[in-house]
């Protein structure tokens, strides 16, 4: 199995190398008062490294790794490349979901009995290595039985189905030390409105997440729960559609100071979004638990889970996370697949390795400007009126439409318009990048 | 004035008529119980039939009305038109911005003082002709004073001046009898997050809401407060995205008992969803108001504002509106415009009709899945395992996560697909459209 | 096998019928001078109905067909299932891939002679039951060997593949009386620019083309050879992006004369354009060969496939095909997939026959239309000017910039505008749909 | 006038700078061979600096110029404050329509009078500064008699007033030393299918742009003659939709070898293309022209022509540009406006000198990549194999698809994938940008 990756050394910092190796991320380099290991939290994504096959809709598996396969056999091989994979990356965390580190059954008790047999084999290589887990899922979207939804089911059968998954594999997360549990609901919506009843199935999920905190405290789980927001794909309608309707969802059933968000670059491109833009909101609306860096072809209009390559963008995304003090108990998570051409054992540690000095440059960037207050100090002027005698009064407890209004008359206001600077802000942060 | 119209009779139901007619809207036509005006509703919207000029971003004005120009004298002539055109449409509503009916300067007492001259007008001729106001609302876009936001300027004088230009509004609204009174942020958002604090705009935005709502308490107003969602354009970003981002809004500010939405099939598209997704979420989350009428190019990604024209559509759209007990006090407000080379006065008046003809047909097709049970019986068919015993148990109040696991793997549960119908379902709907 | 439509009927015309029916598509009713049967000429597609298996990238098959699997054996059960569902639905065409009727190996003798052992089968039975082939076509897009592409992969072996399997297909196309032959090239184009060389892509596909043109006339088939344009998916950017590319594409290589094109809705709409726009624009260009019929969903940014339900939009194509002399010798191919929740045997059928009436509806509004010269009529007194003496000077042969501009300035010419009309026309199309 | 601009001295060269300056621009430095400013060629767009008002479709304009107004005066006013732009910027070139630098009338001969008084002050300052122009254009698109086109106006009168506008403008840029005319048609194409000709439109601009050509041989014009791809907005559909359908349309008409492109990176974009693949494919295509820089917001739908601010990207197309040779005597011409909040006279001027910088940093390391080889060294590797035996067989002049299918068949070939190794190119130019 080691053959896999053999050849391929452990990645270090080497600035001047001319193969594989970190041009930017020096793990222990202090930027703000901490190493940027844990500012950056990186994790690999186990689907995507070590499950996906390569196919895509109109194309067969291209990536014939030595162990796929359908049995026990080839998990725990799947396991021992897992972990080679991560000694030559050094990265702190991975993530799976239970679907891809064991094969599955049409049997819960064996489901979860095989979870453990590896969750077993990560326990003690973990402990070899150092290697934490950022988070653990469940996959309630790939079997036939989740086609029309988990916890959404017009099928309760269904519901208790993923009752049982998620428990077991929150449970495996707590016994891994897992610093969060994340759901993702890729079936959790409609493919068609005609035989949905969404205030049905809306309150079916309220009732699923209020379980899955409920149970989170009754086993002694600190780390947090996360949604991860997606708009459509696989679904047509997702009903995680965005940060926003997360929230408001959250709010609806009680939530919101129990679930936080896993905001996904590819989503919120996705959603019409910029990945900065659904940092920004959940971190003002109290609720950004942690990331999963990707990038989207911004000309196609699928999901496409490409490695970050693009430092300008990666920059504001951790920037609008330093204004909100940090990732930590959340992670940097690459939730990002190889092309389907990109076949070699090579590929898959370059492309980590490139992501991750990609979200290095942009995470030392964006301290940068954090730092010289170059975007801050502009911005608490230009809203400097807020705390001036006007803006308190509107933002007084006892004012009134008709008091302000009755003010502005008075006063004979006649606001003139600021420039909004942008060209000269973004000139600004070109200058970090 | 009269002379633009001329030659133009009041538009007639006549199913065989060769000219401008309504072949299919029949007004006192009852169904389910109501005259398809009573289901309807429809309103003709001031700005886009009597304020727009056909300009566009590479274009200058090819519509030249007689009553173009600044003058209040141009505004009395414009109110003519108007009624004349109400007159000729037969419509039961309007709707209006301050900015559409008298010309505004930058003195608020004196855009004020206009407004309710012009209010006057309207007040002796809705009378007259008995045309009611659907909803009224203050065009807090246009002026380059409102180029950063309304109630979200960094300019606190700017959220002064709102106040006063809203008070005015909705007090006029309350005066002409208007069913609701909207808000619609077309700069509440921003265009670059750069130079934007979210969480302050958000919390300025929470305070002009609820001090609205507060106004029409106090003033005696029973009408709607609406919300119209619309995800961008003309900000990059803008507060009141989506049906679901207004409700998380509102929960955050208290305000999900007071206000609702209307929703726009342009800004659902717009938005990424389609118009009866809009409509059934918000009639689900219990903030479904009123809507605005109209159809956006799929191939375009601007807010097109185009007339309707596809009856499946809308049947979708009023089907959805039908399940939730219909639209009053909220209406089908035209939100469209003439295209910019249908410069004649026949286009803008054939335009209304065949719009209305194409709300009445999907209403009628909407009406009879109704009360076929055409959708409603499959759906429930679809979930009826809810309201059996397992069903029922994960929705008891001390139902846990454990609870459920337990029983499913106890019983062995593994659920079997079941087809969602869905081709069926949208040949169901075929025979009704 | 038959057992797998057991209780499904043959599908009748019945506009009275309860259950699965045609109620519009009266096979022999005759429309503009001939049966609707020959305007539509209805193919179904073998791959969507029978190969596909309800996976997508996020979930595994759903659809377990009793003859899935790799034999020979299976693939016999398949062509049985195959030609029972052509008798259900008696539509007279179908279309197929070489991968979907038998199944590949990585030797092309092999894979010709499976091939022609299916074809064999098929002989017997379209001669049997009357069903004819619209087309044959190659897959050069599943295999692992085509994911750089085929006729444009670098490795020069894969284009001599490729020439030796459309070598084969071809061939088995005419044997089997096929009416035309087309090729889509899902991964002629690249994933990324980085590592592709366009230009020489380019004359490498240009020459495959080139080459099929040339082995056609040699073998005597006197079917139309079609590319089937799509702007992307699965490849990034795909080589024959839209109709209007196809063409220059054509024009480059010389083939403008040889080779048409085959027109899907779903393709229009990820190009950005309607169905109805690519249908004029090739028929206007000449290039007019065939189409491939589904809808795509407006809200998803993929290639949906799912089975027409707009009459309207139906219509509108159906129109710009009746313009340009009706379809044959191509067809309509349904390229439309069930959804992935709608595993029963009685979707397949009920999806066929419910898209059957779409068209048939769409085709019969058409031609109302076409007979009525309802909107031929307003277009030639739209550009009556181009007949008159101005319109003819400009178009003669001699006709300079300056004799033009000189007399534009010496008439003082000033041109007025005139209403496009473009509501009053909407409308006039309503009347019929 | 010049007091618009006090305060804001000529931007200078100074990586150390703390005010705005060129902190990568420096116009002498020698990349390649040549100095940065013969590589990049930058023009100013008068359109947007000079005559654009900050309006949107939703808002007035809010830059309130010195200059704007009707009248011959303004428009000097409007000149001396341009030159005393360019003083300040020191860019090489500009770029302007007829309507950007006069008023027009309704009267031929009056505009282009007005349009040589202001030519003949160009020319004084032309000679004056060393400011050239890039381009001369007609705006075809803005006044309403334009609404329906321009050489595919329904209305022959408007093809022969624009013939008269465009020979004036190409002749004045002939007299200003242009190298380049650009035409872009904004309003070639159609609103609506339903009232549009598109056989007949296409003839008559095919035969408006061979006029073109002939007059500028007849006057002795030697610069390029450019389209300028778009493909809707303002029109729905738009004839020069992107650049293969611009060569299409050339060789349809016989134009290739006479007419080539304005590539813009917004338009590249709204067309679903990377900016880069638009130039690589006009360079293979032998039609490059000229670049319109700016970029589009990806998260809206709409032509946002924003100033570049991303490295990355604009590295990537100089790079496709260096490849194919550099752009003269086509520029770099910044077709990019103010936010409609940057209102004030710095925004102007900080907007051109970062997108200058940005632009710099890109030509720079796109230099870098082709010096070092470092993209395309892989790239022979990987089509290495068409040089070989099999490769030059293929595309002999006498190959046939039996020849190469044989030979296929007899070598018993079975290509082997190779990987392609994107994410380690995309590493590779990360290194550089
Ligand atoms: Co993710
Ligand atoms: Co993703
Ligand atoms: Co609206
Ligand atoms: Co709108
Ligand atoms: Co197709
Ligand atoms: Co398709
Ligand atoms: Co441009
Ligand atoms: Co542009």
């Amino acid at each position: 199995m080691s053959s896999f990756f053999s050849g391929l050394d452990p990645v270090r910092y080497d600035p001047e190398a001319t193969g594989i190796a970190f041009r930017h991320y020096d793990a222990d380099k202090v930027v703000m008062g901490k190493p940027l290991k844990d500012h950056l939290r990186f994790a690999v994504a186990y689907w995507h490294s070590f499950a996906a096959d390569g196919s895509d809709p109109f194309g067969a598996g291209t990536f014939g790794r030595p162990w796929f396969g359908d049995s026990m056999e080839d998990a725990r091989q799947k396991a021992d490349a897992a972990f080679e994979m991560f000694r030559i990356l050094g990265q702190p965390f991975f993530c799976f979901h239970d679907h891809d580190v064991r094969p599955e059954t049409n049997d819960l008790r064996e489901n979860h009995k095989r979870l453990n047999e590896i969750a077993d084999i990560f326990e003690t290589k973990m402990s070899e290595t150092g290697t934490g887990l950022l988070w653990g899922t469940a996959n309630l979207f790939t079997h036939p039985r989740f086609m029309a939804g988990g916890a959404t089911n017009p099928d309760p059968e269904v519901f208790a189905w993923s009752a049982s998954t998620v428990r077991s594999c929150l449970e495996v997360t707590h016994r891994l030390k897992g610093e969060n549990y994340v759901l993702w609901g890729g079936r959790e919506g409609y493919e068609s409105l005609l035989n949905t009843d969404m205030a049905q199935d809306l309150d079916h999920y309220g009732r699923f997440l209020s379980m899955v905190v409920e149970h989170k405290h009754k086993i002694g789980f600190t780390g947090q729960i996360l949604v991860e927001p997606k708009p459509q794909e696989p679904s047509k309608h997702q009903y995680d559609h965005d940060v926003a309707t997360v929230y408001g969802f959250l709010r609806r059933y009680g939530l919101e100071d129990e679930v936080k968000v896993n905001v996904e670059q590819g989503h919120a491109i996705l959603a019409g979004h910029s990945f900065e833009h659904e940092i920004a909101l959940a971190r003002d609306l109290g609720i950004l638990g942690s990331i999963d860096m990707n990038r989207n072809d911004y000309q196609s209009g699928w999901d496409t889970d490409q490695f970050p390559n693009n430092v300008p963008e990666v920059a504001l995304a951790y920037y609008e996370i330093l204004k909100g003090g940090g990732l930590a108990p959340g992670g940097t998570n690459f939730d990002a697949k190889l092309r389907r051409q990109s076949i070699d054992a090579e590929d898959l540690i370059a492309a980590h390795a490139g992501a991750m000095d990609i979200c290095a440059r942009g995470l030392m960037a964006a301290a940068r400007m954090f730092e010289d207050d170059a975007l801050e100090a502009p911005r608490r002027d230009r809203y400097a009126g807020w705390s001036d005698e006007l803006g308190r009064a509107i933002m007084a407890e006892d004012a009134t439409l008709s008091g302000i209004a009755d003010r502005a008359e008075a006063d004979g206001l006649s606001p003139a318009p600021k420039s909004g600077r942008q060209e000269i802000l973004e000139n600004i942060v070109s200058r970090y990048v």
